[in-house]
């Protein structure tokens, strides 16, 4: 028996060694090559860290699926599920694949919502110009699926890989558009906020706990369970970045606490909250980070605490995590299955 | 024995049947879904109009691999070269792909140069938002993946059509930048300036004129032939339309003739003419195309003239369009491969 702070220790050495891994792959795949800025734009955010949880998801399935013990085998060269042949697929490169699209999303979410600080440094369109942000992105884009094609795998299963590449990348502008239109709206319910959800965020974490299975051929029971894994833990992270940005303080956050309700931004606590009769859009009253006390941010909080919203939101996570470790079943049982639900857990149980 | 005339009206008919039949096909494709703005700004530009140029260059090079009559076959239930079976492609649908590729760049291209205008209409970001704009192209890039995935290939042509439409893409973003710094430079060199526009604009051609050889399964010989045919008659092409912005009347062209030079926009031509030892950037006085006068552009005009750089562009755009026929070789002698010389002839010939 494990303590939960036991279980977080484990997850975070498990993703920071596969992160290692792939933030040396990312150079091989995407190389600074001619015209120079271009890509030096484009790898700017991927250099400037990341946790990398899709591609530990994407890694950790793809053992998982093999049974191999974690960090044994050279993801470069992976084992096929099937006997019938020696042949390895390069799961790194679809890893990588992954984060190259989940960077591309937020240099142009940036632009949209004219953000201009991500992950410590200034926003692309910030340090480079509207253009090199948005050819950076579209560069991106396309190096994805040619990165794709590096794993090797047999054409019938790279086309599978890629037409969920494409669907996941449609998925996520519609998610985009939603979200966007959201804010004009003030009648947005929990399910169409859990839809938006699943499209801007949570199909980008069911491609990569699918692929992996995609790649090496597993069977299409298998695929499926684990897509249904990656959409509902993604959700669940989307909905425990919302319940963080409430009950975090600013300094551990790394940026204004509630700032989501300074900026009247919806998320499933305040659509909640709505439905629940509280007057959402007067909770807080300054209109600028700068400007806001943290005694107004408590005040919001208790409002939302009374209105039981931050637990519904609680809920939904933990009931989505449930879910899909629940999914997981059709995996073999091994040491990077409990990996699986240790990031499920992890994604609702982090502190930040 | 045919005159010019007979076969620019010849070629604008071909186009215009196969334009018909792809404007049917866009709507199919691409169907305005929810988010319904989302969707309705991601065809804005193709509803607004477009030659279909590549659309046509791709069908018609399906028609003249096949031996086949233009036109006597469904594009959606197209012939595989091999007679081993029965299978049909929907080449059609590869067409459209390559459209809504143009399309999506159009719309990205029209931000970063801050155009208001594109077809007669406002652009995207014009008619919607910044935002909006970003996302219908974004939505455009992956729907063209979508969509070539439509044409019922067999995997291993599909994995090539699809690494094809990713290459090029990504090929289109290095032009764009290239383009983007030469505006910044003084001492770009007529090489360099060809190099750019083979990126920005000719790949898109290439891969219009060799995907329906991927696609039916035609030899790598032939493949490469008809990637080399559209290299060179995309050239061409973009050659012709600096050529075109200087020597047709503004009415017939529908914007300002010389805008190019107004805004200090480097062609083949201001290229080769400071090659020449013209002083370029001293051209034009006037720096906005609603003050300037025919005069001026007149007086422009006669020293590209007197410097050789009009005929030196007009060179270089007819031994391209040569060559690009001298490689058709490769494919059947009838009366769809008479096209695709007649369009290269066009595409250099025509009036605007």
């Amino acid at each position: 028996m494990t303590t939960p702070e036991a279980r977080e220790q484990a997850v975070l050495e498990a993703v920071g060694k596969r992160r290692e891994q792939v933030n040396e792959a990312i150079p091989e795949e995407l190389p600074i090559q001619r015209p120079e800025r271009l890509y030096e734009a484009s790898r700017y955010l991927l250099d400037a860290g990341g946790k990398r949880l899709r591609p530990t998801v994407l890694l950790t399935t793809a053992e998982a699926l093999a049974d191999v013990e974690p960090l044994s085998v050279d993801y470069r060269e992976f084992p096929d599920l099937g006997d019938e042949n020696d042949d390895t697929i390069d799961v790194m490169a679809g890893a990588v694949s992954v984060e190259v699209i989940q960077s591309f999303t937020l240099i142009h979410d940036d632009i949209m919502d004219d953000d201009d600080l991500r992950r410590g440094v200034p926003a692309v369109h910030k340090e480079y110009d509207l253009e090199t942000a948005i050819l950076a992105g579209d560069t991106l884009y396309s190096k994805a699926f040619e990165i794709m094609l590096e794993t090797g795998a047999p054409a019938d299963r790279l086309v599978d890989a890629l037409e969920i590449l494409a669907t996941t990348c449609t998925k996520i502008c519609e998610g985009q558009s939603l979200d966007v239109s959201f804010e004009q709206r003030g009648d947005v319910t929990t399910d169409e906020y859990l839809e938006m959800i699943e499209q801007k965020t949570a199909v980008l974490y069911a491609a990569a706990a699918c692929l992996p299975a995609v790649l090496l051929g597993a069977d299409d029971e298998t695929i499926e369970a684990l897509y249904g894994y990656g959409l509902d833990v993604g959700r669940a992270f989307q909905i425990q970045d919302d319940v963080l940005d409430l009950t975090v303080p600013s300094e551990q956050l790394g940026k204004q606490r509630g700032s989501d309700l300074v900026e009247n931004k919806q998320t499933l606590i305040t659509v909640h909250a709505r439905e629940q009769g509280v007057d959402v859009a007067d909770l807080v009253d300054t209109t600028t980070v700068e400007n806001v006390t943290e005694a107004e941010i408590d005040d919001a909080v208790a409002v939302l605490e009374e209105s039981g919203s931050i637990e519904y939101a609680n809920g939904t996570a933990r009931d989505l995590v449930a879910r899909g470790k629940d999914r997981l079943e059709v995996v073999p049982d091994n040491e990077a299955r409990d990996l699986l639900f240790d990031i499920a857990d992890y994604l609702i149980e982090r502190g930040y």
